[in-house]
Order: C-alpha cells, then structure tokens, then sequence
C-alpha cells in the first residue's frame, strides 16, 4: 500500500466557494479500545466524497457525555455539516443524541412518530418495550426522525443555525440502509451536494505492484486528474484512478485513463471495481461455454470454491478432486506410485499427471491441478516451502507452471497465490 | 454487532490519578476520501489500552499542513501522549512531521543516523536515492529517530514540555513493527504505561447471539469486571470479556468469567482469541487420530479448504471429491442414478450416499458430505434457496442434518454457513 497517495482531495490549495464542509463523527467506547475497526467512518467519508462534500476532519470519541459535546462543540467550529455513527441504542452508554443536544441547548421531546417507530418494531418481533426503550424516541426539539427498517433506533436530523446534523446508528447494517436511503436523498435535496464530486474507479490486475509502477510511472506523474494510486494486494496490484470535476465530466476523464492503463497493460486488467478474478474467469468460461475440472492438493478446495463461487458455476464446473494425500492421488487420479516416487508428489510431471487425469476422467474441456508445498514445513533444499506446480491440460496439450511463492506470504497466502496462478492461466487460455 | 457494549472503559467516572491520556492521530486523504478503513488506529489504540494507557478521542486528517497542525495542537492540549500513523514517505504529501514541528515550534534538521537509515535501506536494495529521500531524515531538532526495518522512512520521537508525540508510518506492517519492537517498550520504560490495564479475551461458540445472549442474559448484567459482550458473527458468536485491573489482577477476573461461561455453554465454546473453529477441529482429529475424507457439492471444496488450512493437515485429511454436477456425483462417488432421480441431489439421501461412499473410498475413520442450493437461483417451493443437506459417516453409522439457512446470508454466506455447520459435526461428533 502507498503511505499517501496523492488525490485531488478535499485538501487542495484554493476551493470553489459554496463547498460544504462536513466532519464525521464516531462515537463508541469500542473504537477508542480498539476493539472494533471503524469500517462506518470510510463507508461515509466514501459516502460524502462521493456527493462532492469535503471532508476535512474525522473524530472518534467514547461513551461519555462531556467529551461526545466536546467533540460536536468543536466539530460545530469548523464543518456546516456533522454526520455521526454510534450511541443510538437504549442503553445508558447511547447518549450521542441527548449530548449533542445538551451542547446546542436543545430540549429533548418525545418524538411521536420514533415512538411508534419504535413500539411497532418490538410488537413485530413479539419483544417486550422495557421503558429503557421510549429513549430511543427522545429527539431534540425541532429534530426530524430517520427512518430505521432494518432496527429499532431511529436516526435524527437537526437543522440548526445554519448548521446541519445527522446521527445514525453504529450498526454497519441499519447505518448504510439509513444513508442510502435518507441522508444521500436529503443531502441533495438540501443543496449541500457539491457541484464537483470526487469518484473513484479501481482497476484489479494480475501482475505485481512494482511490474505495475515500473510500466504506468510517466502515466502516474502526469496525470493530475484522475491521478493514479496502485496498492498491493495478494497475487494482484488494484490501481486506483481518482478524477474531480462535475457529474458530466468524471467520467470520461476516468474511461479516459482507464483505457491508457489498459493499452499498457493489456490482458493483465482483469476487471474494475468489485470484480473478482474468478467472476472474471467465470465470465470467460461460460461465454466460450468451456468446461473445467480441478485437482487440487496443496490448495486443499480452495481453487474448486473460487470456482464454483459466481452464481451460475454449474455452466462450467464439473468437479473435481482434492487429492491432498499420495494414496488419493494414485486412487482417484491414477496417478502411478512410479512417478511419485521418481519425481515426488511436488513435481512438474505430477501436476501434469493431475490435470490431464482430471480432465479425462471428468470429460471437460480443461483440467487444472496444483501440487505444492503451502508449509509452514515440509520444504527442502530442493524443493522449499513456496515451491508449487500447476498444470493445465486443454485440448491442445498441457502447460505447466513452475512458481517459487517463497516462505514469507505464509501457509494461508502460498495457498492463496497458488489459487490466483490458476484461475489466471485459466484466463490467459481463454484469452488466446 | 451490539452498538455500544458496556465496557471498563477510559469513560469510566472518576479515574486513579497519573493515567497518561493518550490521542491517536491518523493522516491521510485516502482516509476522509473513505479509500481505506483505517486499521492502523485500532491497532494503536488496542495497544495503548493493553499498557494501561487511556485513549479518549482519535483524530483524523489529511495531507494538509494548516490542518495537521490544528490537529496536534488541538491534541496537545487535552492529551499528554500522541500517537500518529502517516505521512511519514518522501512524497510531498508526506508533511506530518514537518507540519508537528512547526505546531511546537522546533526546527527541523538532518538527523544523522535517520539518513544514514535512509541511505542503507535504498543501497540494499540497489535503487536510487533520490534528493526526495532526505526528507524523511529531516526530524524536529532534539527528536529521537525509531528504526524501521521494514521500509524506509523512520519513525520519530518528540519529548516536549511533558508531552510525548510519536509518529509511525501509514504502512501497517511497518507501524506494528515500530510499535511492538521501539514503541511498546519506550512507552513502559518512561513510565508511562499505567498501573492498570484493560485486556480483553475472546470467547468463540458456535450458537447464535440471541441463544448466547439468553443463556447469559443474568450474568452479562451482573458481571461488571469483567465486562460480557457478545458480537454476532456468519455461523458464530464471539462473546468478549474485558477486565481492567493491575496485571496480576486481570487474568484471574478474565479466567473466573471465562469458566462461568463454559459452564453455561459447555462444548459450544470451541476456542478463544483467534483460533478458527478449523483449528479446532484440527486439533481434536489430530489428538484423537482420526482422519478424514470430505465430498462437496455446493460448498466445491471450501470445506476442503477449511479443513486443510491449519498447518499439519495432511495429519488428518485424506483428501476429496468436489461433486458439483450430478454427473460428478455418479462417477467419483457412485451415488445411484435412481437415488438422485427420486430424492434429487439435495436431499438427506444423497447427502447420506455420499458421505459414506467418500468414508469407504478413502478408507478413512470419518466421511463427510455437503449438498445443498447455494442460490441465488435453483430454489423451489419444496427446496429453497438455503436448503442444504451434511452427512457425517463414522464408523458407528451416518448422521444427517437438514439445515435451512435461507436467502439473507446470500450465495456465500449459505456456502459459508454448510461448511461450519459440517465443522462443528466433526467437532461435537470428536467431542463425544
């Protein structure tokens, strides 16, 4: 991961006037212990980026009420726009909306329709109301309520001297709904939406991050807007193109940069977004109606799950076997003691032996097989842990790959990268 | 996710004297864009919490000098230690440092031993030093420089007028690092760790929360030190105690609570900390000697996976057969064309069929099969999307559960959800 990269952030030079500056505020006792890693806060940072609102300053604070008014006080000081997450709930600890209350001097009132969010969403579930519940429904004067289908505590909106507040629950779930829901709507409606907005575009790509830097560096200098950020993940590098501007003019700025990346980078771009490499691969499978096998030892399962995880997976997937003892590769694969014994089980000749097996026996159009030392022991001289074989066999041969993962991505991440060879020689095949 | 556990907090009420208040401080515009989720922070303040050092706010802020500022000196004046992550790189976005001695007023020089740190770490891996690079040895006059070797930019030390800052990198395996091998210890060594701490320990079950939280309803209200939180997690429940005291005092509350629970959940509790419910049953198959061979179709080796994840699995684990399609299932396991015809492939007959058929092909002590309809399509009235069938075969005959998951889980959720119910089979089956 870059320590930082740079964006055209909220933090440039000279802004546009009428930007609305919004802080995000945590509350919980939980995220100050470490407990609990504070995923709320990016999702609506994401959130307000997204709408072109400016985020300067996050604050995280715990289950106190003089210092959650200290928090909302000095946050008052510096954004028109507080959106919080935390301390809705019925217990003493939830106290975020009566000290953000206390510290603008508005009362707390029974909220009629919170109260009868709130009676209605316990008679639903055939839960007995304990009084401790009616504080869900106690709203600052003047607050409007927010809607909660997804739990019993309602959120609040305070508009107050031309600034804005909005508190929402802690849990993921009923927070993300709520701000889907209502706050994106009501933040346009507003007019606090900006006129500029800040979108993101990820590009997931099967090569190194230092392959990636070394191929895109004058790209990554140069373009300004989008610019340009790759982060490191396990067998494959994400760049992240990051563009400013209004809603009409993002877009093409971002396919524009996309579509340098990929003429530099070709097939290695194997998605955008979300897109996993096996949807990926399962997209390739199925629109060449192309069948696959697998047989796995080192992986253990874990190339057949990646397969068969897209919805749809039996348009292409037979099965497979987890040959992960000798024994179960001679009885299931046919695989001859002879060549265990000359070449080992780790060995170039036993994946090959696997793949073309599996693929036989299953009758599909490819067969896959990976054979390797995952560790943390079992490595040699010869063969040290990280050594790993994958085989595929297709109707015009069988290539096998040799691949050196090393000791230091551990059992879990061998294993892993084992996986993500596999489905990328699936692709590259399908790709010719 | 319960919103606001109770917990022995820093927000407690009146507090011993001399407990150091702690700020933790992340920088990075890739954090307000909500690009990242800020892990660093709840790593750094679990290990303040773990010395006993109180942490009552976390601020976040991007790469902007005037803003950094007013974050540390807003810091500086409620807190006596700081802790930051970020923006310590050669970029000129990196400006922590840079920014934190302009808010104290001291001078930044070139620190010799941080360049020389700068210098050897690009020699050893024969690239360029760039003029950039000297930035990072530039350290506010008097500073103490924390070695780094795992990237190259140093961390620093400010010891000014009672106050103490740290800065670490952004890079989270660089910063844990720094923590654990310079932070930790120079944080006891000044005195400031305090003389209680606040540690958690984690239970791990295999219930649902709502059963956790009724069997443990009278004993989370009663129990104040330590305190029980249970979280909900895909097919588990975690139940977190966290106990504040002297070093002597906490693990016996910890261990006294702990017995409590097993008390009232018995062999449900299958761990604590992080050990994986496959770990778990690693560990029983292993100890007890007993091996096994798994047969999947809609999990397509995740099980598999699972089981062989813990080092040392080729212990226990045979191996497999990933039947996805029918035709998998008649051809590797011999599952009768007539028995999928009248059952269907998800149903307790074939899931029966092929537990005991891997069990006898494999010759193993236990069997287990997994069929079911993942979704999000292939449902019916009579067998929905969720309906998944598991068969233990052993060698005193073959349970079969029928378990409904339904369609909120989603497609890897049910996958999930089948692979530890199987799990906890060959647990509770061990266990007996």
């Amino acid at each position: 991961m870059r320590e930082s990269p740079r964006s055209p952030a909220p933090d440039g030079p000279a802004r546009s006037g009428g930007l609305t500056r919004a802080e995000v505020v945590s509350v919980g006792t939980e995220l100050l212990l470490g407990q609990i890693v504070d995923t709320n806060a990016s999702f609506l940072c994401s959130a307000l980026a997204d709408l072109g609102i400016g985020v300067y300053f996050r604050s995280t604070v715990g289950d106190n009420t003089g210092r959650v008014q200290e928090v909302f006080l000095h946050a008052l000081s510096r954004a028109d726009l507080i959106l919080s997450t935390g301390g809705l709930g019925p217990t003493d600890d939830d106290l975020t909306v009566a000290a953000a209350a206390g510290a603008l001097g508005l009362p707390l009132e029974r909220h009629e329709e919170a109260w009868a969010h709130v009676q209605e969403f316990f008679r639903k579930r055939n839960r007995p109301l304990s009084s401790q519940q009616e504080k869900q429904a106690m709203l600052p004067r003047g607050a409007r309520m927010i809607p909660n289908p997804r739990g019993s505590a309602p959120g609040v909106i305070i508009e107050h001297r031309e600034k804005t507040l909005i508190f929402t629950p802690g849990v993921p779930r009923e927070m993300k709904g709520m701000v889907q829901d209502t706050v994106i709507p009501y933040l346009r409606e507003r007019g606090l939406a900006g006129r500029e907005v800040i979108r993101s575009r990820v590009l997931r790509i099967t090569l190194g991050e230092s392959v990636v830097e070394d191929r895109l560096r004058d790209l990554m200098r140069s373009s300004l807007n989008p610019t340009i950020a790759p982060y490191a993940h396990t067998g494959e590098c994400h760049v992240r193109l990051t563009a400013r501007g209004t809603e009409a003019q993002v877009e093409p700025l971002l396919a524009g940069t996309e579509a340098a990346i990929r003429e530099r980078l070709g097939p290695a771009v194997y998605g955008t977004g979300e897109t996993t490499l096996e949807e990926a691969v399962a997209q390739a499978l199925t629109a060449k109606r192309v069948s696959v096998a697998v047989a796995e030892s080192c992986t253990g399962g874990l190339l057949g799950q990646r397969l068969t995880n897209p919805p749809g997976a039996s348009a292409y997937m037979d099965g497979g076997v987890i040959t992960y003892s000798n024994a179960a590769k001679r009885r299931w694969l046919g695989v001859p003691e002879a060549l265990l014994e000359q070449h080992g089980a780790v060995s170039a000749e036993a994946a090959k032996a696997m793949a073309e097996a599996v693929r036989k026996q299953a009758g599909t159009d490819l067969g896959i097989a990976v054979t390797g030392i995952a560790g943390p022991t079992g490595g040699t001289v010869e063969k040290p842990v990280g050594l790993v074989y994958i085989a595929l066999a297709h109707p015009g041969g069988t290539e096998v790959r040799e691949v050196r993962y090393g000791t230091e991505p551990g059992r879990s991440g061998v294993r892993y990268l084992a996986s993500q060879t596999a489905l990328d020689m699936i692709r590259m095949h399908l790709a010719r």
